[in-house]
């Protein structure tokens, strides 16, 4: 059966890719509101694709952007169920002008030797989000069934800190429930490395706006005189890292533990060190706190970033102006037992310290989510590894990430089960940037990796 | 002839409101290459203008914007030879969401119980501008010529650091000498207090630019890792500061004089204080060096401003990337024998010290000018302030002011002649803001004053 459902898959790659670059072509980006009827049609198209291939599925509609849920049965009343997860929403484009193509016209390019496709999306996460589907689809059409009972639920604010997320999971808990959850918006160690991620930070996001006098100023009147809110900025947000590297905020590492030798060990056999990690982004010196290793510092060790920072003329040429305004997006990346709103507290205490008496601040809580700690053997897993192992002809890696990906924690906390993370992402799939792209092997040995995943998991039930 | 003409300014105020107003519709932004035809179509109404008067007048290409030149004669071979100066260009209106009226569209309104002139350019420079050349159509039409001989010269560039000026002196030296310069660019110390302004600091303009990743990258991905460029900025820029607020660039006060007592005397008399200079803008507490009065602060102390901070996401909501770049434009106040050359490379030392060893910097000079300090007694500034004290029934004031003038200095060391510095200008005329005005009281009674001063300054040559 998993042989036929392969082949099916090797002979309607073309399709696939036709499915994925319709969807590609929503301009689904949700954290900016003038995107919402995109984010729509997005989830629209994936309920009827859901449908064609007998999934009962349907739009919900939230205060934000939409789910997609859909629900297939599996070959028997007692079979395994797991609850797939994925995002059609979309990160902004801009800076627009460095994209050499149009981010809502896909296209397969040939790029370094390898066949890519590009678009905003491309790998994170539509293109991850449709291996899983197409697997499906390969199954239903060669077979009449799936191993296991699937429900997929598709989110639509995933890159805009899912607000609507917990409150649907909440009210639909018993439609949502399953054995484990299968969360394919990760990435692999390297294009032949497959990777099952269990250590995963947790974000908080912050903006912060000051506001020093009533209006903009000219700097030959008021400079001298007048505060400049920009100068206030930056002396805050200049002291959030001391000499080391380390976040200056009060209690920032309290909950933060130290990751186990042997764990440290196996990420060091890597050999992932500044040369081979920072070379191919044009740098060479770590930014983070000193005498950690690469792989600790992204993936189990916590920042402080500035995402976006603005304030006066920002046009072409001078302006002689001492802004009203200015503003910061800040944001941390959280590890094991850290508390996001503890720390959102002591950000919040450390701006208002720096503050000059006349002048005012607003935050803005973008939200937050805590780190994740999965467990390294769980039976789940266990068949997930096994299953990549075979599909890639290397063994399956166990890792940290450094991105959140706080529906793992919505789902232990909420619906009391375990994620499965597996994902065909490579560090140069410029997610978040411009020219995103997704290889094509990684679309397509990735609905491959489900179709084994699906099958393992369904035999480990039978042999439970 | 004095009062007839006086008269006449009082009889035909409306007239001369039309004519400014078709100036002010003219979007003359000089920084923005964008509104270059804009800036030549309001030198060539400024020419129109100028020939309606009688004066042989034209516009003179520059590679930037253009000169507009005029030559009127004056009573006899032997008389006086005035050059007044005035620019045509105005400031980015950014942000345009802020202007209750759009600011290329001029009307006449009433704010705070007085008429104001209400349009981007009404004060800065375009309504000082035509308070002379109202003057000087008000002495042509009563008596059929002008008192001394006149030299007019409207720049385009005097908001984005006149980089055609010296050039073009140079080039004109012999067209454009005169006994002295007027030049109608200030402001008055109240609404009743006329002044003639003698010390202006002088300006520096820097834009810096720092490259970390050779892309934006993603903060999960990277961040811990990965140098944020503008975590960079932030801390090079907090330390432009010391904690008495006094710059810290070595070598930055080479130069600083210390204001003689009896002036810094005069201008405590004026009872400027942060209560009734700071409290209408919003603020209550100087955040210039400590121990100095506001006064001293804002006109013979040197300064660093952050005029514009940009970098990374500006949009709605988050978004969790760690940018490419962030630049900063950066500007010194100078004052008394400061060298901004030397400055400048004391600031590029200083950034380039704090730069990780994989970033880069690109640093833009936006241009520089020294301060001025011009006689306290010439006979010009005394024939000046004789004849604003008669017209505002005021003793006018010698000051200081915050700003840049550099053509005064250009007008000494190019054409070897001092400068007499008067305007109407109000400290809430929100030059360079948003809803910028010049009151009608000013545009008026400027047109009255210069009628005295070009009276006053005939006289005293006849006297001399």
């Amino acid at each position: 059966m998993l042989n036929k459902v392969l082949t099916h898959l090797d002979q309607n790659i073309e399709k696939s890719l036709e499915r994925l670059f319709s969807l590609l072509r929503f301009q689904s980006i949700s954290t900016d509101s003038a995107y919402k009827d995109e984010c729509r049609k997005a989830a629209d198209w994936l309920v009827e694709d859901l449908r064609s291939i007998g999934f009962e599925a349907s739009r919900c509609d939230t205060p934000g952007h939409p789910m997609v849920v859909g629900h297939h049965p599996g070959p028997s009343e007692n079979c395994l169920h797991v609850l797939f997860y994925g995002h059609y929403d979309v990160q902004p484009v801009d800076p627009l002008s460095l994209w050499e193509d149009d981010p809502f016209t896909p296209s397969l390019k040939e790029r370094n030797g390898e066949k890519v496709i590009c678009a905003r999306g491309a790998s994170d996460d539509k293109g991850q989000l449709m291996t899983f589907i197409e697997a499906c689809r390969a199954f239903k059409q060669e077979t009449g069934q799936l191993p296991v009972k699937v429900t997929i639920l598709c989110e639509g604010e995933e890159e805009s800190a899912s607000p609507s997320l917990i409150p649907f999971l909440k009210a639909n808990r018993d439609e949502l429930k399953a054995d484990c959850a299968l969360v394919c918006d990760t990435g692999m160690w390297d294009t032949d490395t497959p990777t099952v991620s269990v250590a995963l930070r947790g974000i908080l996001a912050e903006e912060v706006t000051i506001t020093a006098a009533n209006r903009d100023l000219h700097s030959g009147a008021f400079g001298g005189a007048a505060a400049n809110p920009i100068r206030i900025l930056t002396k805050i947000l200049a002291g959030l890292h001391d000499e080391n590297n380390r976040v200056t905020l009060p209690g920032f590492y309290d909950g933060v533990e130290e990751t186990p030798p042997h764990i440290l060990q196996s990420w060091n056999e890597l050999n992932c060190n500044a040369e081979n990690f920072l070379g191919p982004i044009g740098l060479s010196i770590p930014s983070g706190e000193k005498g950690r290793s690469i792989l600790e510092l992204i993936w189990t060790r916590p920042t402080a970033e500035i995402n976006g920072i603005s304030g006066g003329y920002e046009g072409e040429g001078v302006k002689t102006v001492i802004a009203s305004q200015a503003s910061a997006k800040v944001s941390f990346r959280l590890v094991h037992k850290q508390d996001p709103e503890k720390i959102r507290q002591a950000f919040r205490d450390y701006v208002r310290s720096l503050l000059p008496a006349d002048c005012t601040v607003v935050f803005q809580n973008h939200g937050a989510s805590r780190a994740i700690q999965l467990p390294y053997n769980s039976p789940f897993i266990e068949a997930a590894k096994d299953a990549l192992s075979q599909e890639w002809g290397n063994p399956a890696l166990l890792t940290g990430m450094g991105g959140s990906i706080p529906i793992v924690g919505d789902f232990k906390s909420i619906l009391g089960m375990e994620s499965v993370l597996v994902g065909f992402a490579l560090n140069d799939d410029c997610i978040h940037s411009p020219n995103e792209k997704y290889n094509l092997k990684s679309f397509h040995k990735g609905q491959r990796s489900w179709a084994r995943i699906l099958v393992a998991l369904a035999n480990r039930r039978v042999n439970d």
